[in-house]
């Protein structure tokens, strides 16, 4: 996994013993710099790996592109540390003729509003505005089995490599509504992980994500509502709680939230139309 | 609590039983607008609630300000939302006369750096640099004890209130060296949390946070143990994992970092001599 994970002592102490030096493998987190036709865009702090799909998730979270072909060429910036190592942590993106550069003289928050009266509703028509797909309607009696749905964090930790030898990652899997692994990402960052997940299906010339549940490690916040919806992806499911403006996109946009999923029982907070529970009966 | 948390309809699914509709509380989650000089300087998403410190515990963390006299007055902006009610979702936020405003032509994210070589030495750089107070040095035989320490998560949960009822907020807990809680707040947002916990302490006069533990209720990143060092908190510890950059940046700037915070035993990734382990022996 090479940058993905790193090695290091750590001091163990227990209440029941002298301590202990061991070694303890831990996630990798560097920053990374996004260029955009050659200026600089956004850094997150990030796990390395997945780069290019990292930078093509988050402009599709973004909103600056939606199809494949308005990315254009996308290059680790020639770049070394102080020991002259490549650091891989810059990245140039230039976008396809014709596809404007984002604004970027306010913050890159596309929520961010110039009155007074920024709350919620302004930020979910800030979102649906920035929606080139929509999402499709619920269908009747189709979607995902609660069987299936109920599954997921299962199948997402049992295939998790990164957490399995740190415990310090967040991870996001696309799945079919028949429960079959599309890609999973893993990230010491949420919205990463997230955007590595939807940067693939862009890069791959899947979008809009119709028919597919994206299954996330921790909570639901607005900003994994806003990234799902992006990408046409039509169910959400978390294994911790959402939050309220979380629900409220996602009633809003028309995509189906899942929370507290938790092996027998899950709660669904908008559209519930997708997860077939019982035999067969849509609830 | 009002705006801290939200009631709203949710459908639970079970794979033992039919369908119930029922009642959840969830922690809210709002936009907030942070103003300095009447531009428009940052958008996070928060739990509503202790703003005033969110806001002052920002600009510590952006190395913006570190006393209180160089923060001007705080105002909520008047406005309304759709509905006619007033948002509180945009504060504006004077600095003292003399106080240079930050340089936003950039992102806010103080690790940006102008040269390829990007890094997580550039980062840790950038820092040091912006560190009006460093740490003092670890004490021979002082610090907190190990017993202490161990109690902290259970403490934090014990007097988290939004969780206890949502089961979807970070939590921050700022307490003394003999385990005494000063000041805890929770947020969707974990950064925010701290922030909270922080701008508290500049706003009270406190900074630097000498001879205190930040307990948080998850993960450790870089941007937290960053935080904790502007704000001159000499301990951080973490229910969960540290990522790489978090635990090289503890050693650089002397902060004593420990995660996995499991009730009988932690891991303490830096400085250790603030720990103090069995009886009366520092490790």
């Amino acid at each position: 996994m090479g940058r993905v994970t790193q090695r290091r002592k750590v001091l163990k102490l227990s209440l029941a013993g002298p301590p202990r030096r061991k070694e303890d493998i831990m996630a990798a987190e560097e920053p990374l710099e996004i260029r955009l036709g050659r200026k600089p865009f956004s850094v997150t702090m990030r796990t390395p790996g997945d780069d290019f799909d990292l930078v093509a998730g988050f402009l599709v979270s973004e909103g600056v592109v939606w199809q494949p072909e308005q990315l254009g060429a996308m290059r680790f910036c020639a770049g070394e540390d102080e020991e002259g190592r490549q650091t891989y942590n810059v990245i140039e993106t230039q976008l396809a003729p014709g596809v404007p550069l984002p604004d970027t003289s306010l913050e890159r928050h596309v929520y961010t509003s110039s009155s007074c009266g920024i709350c919620g509703t302004a930020s979910i028509d800030a979102v649906t505005k920035n929606s080139h797909f929509g999402l499709e309607p619920a269908p009747e009696g189709g979607g995902v089995a609660l069987e299936t749905l109920l599954g997921l964090p299962d199948q997402l930790r049992r295939r998790q490599q990164v957490f399995e030898r740190t415990g310090g990652v967040h991870a996001a899997g696309l799945f079919t509504f028949d429960g079959e692994l599309l890609c999973l990402r893993e990230d010491v960052g949420r919205h990463n992980a997230v955007d590595k997940v939807i940067g693939w299906g862009l890069r791959e010339g899947r979008l809009p994500l119709r028919g597919t549940v994206l299954q996330v490690s921790g909570r639901a916040s607005f900003e994994l509502v806003q990234k799902a919806y992006l990408a046409g992806i039509p169910v959400l499911s978390a294994v911790s709680a959402p939050s309220s403006l979380a629900v409220e996109l996602a009633e809003e946009t028309g995509l189906t939230l899942a929370g507290f999923s938790r092996g027998e029982t899950i709660n669904v907070y908008s559209h519930p139309k997708r997860v077939r529970a019982g035999i067969g009966i849509s609830v």
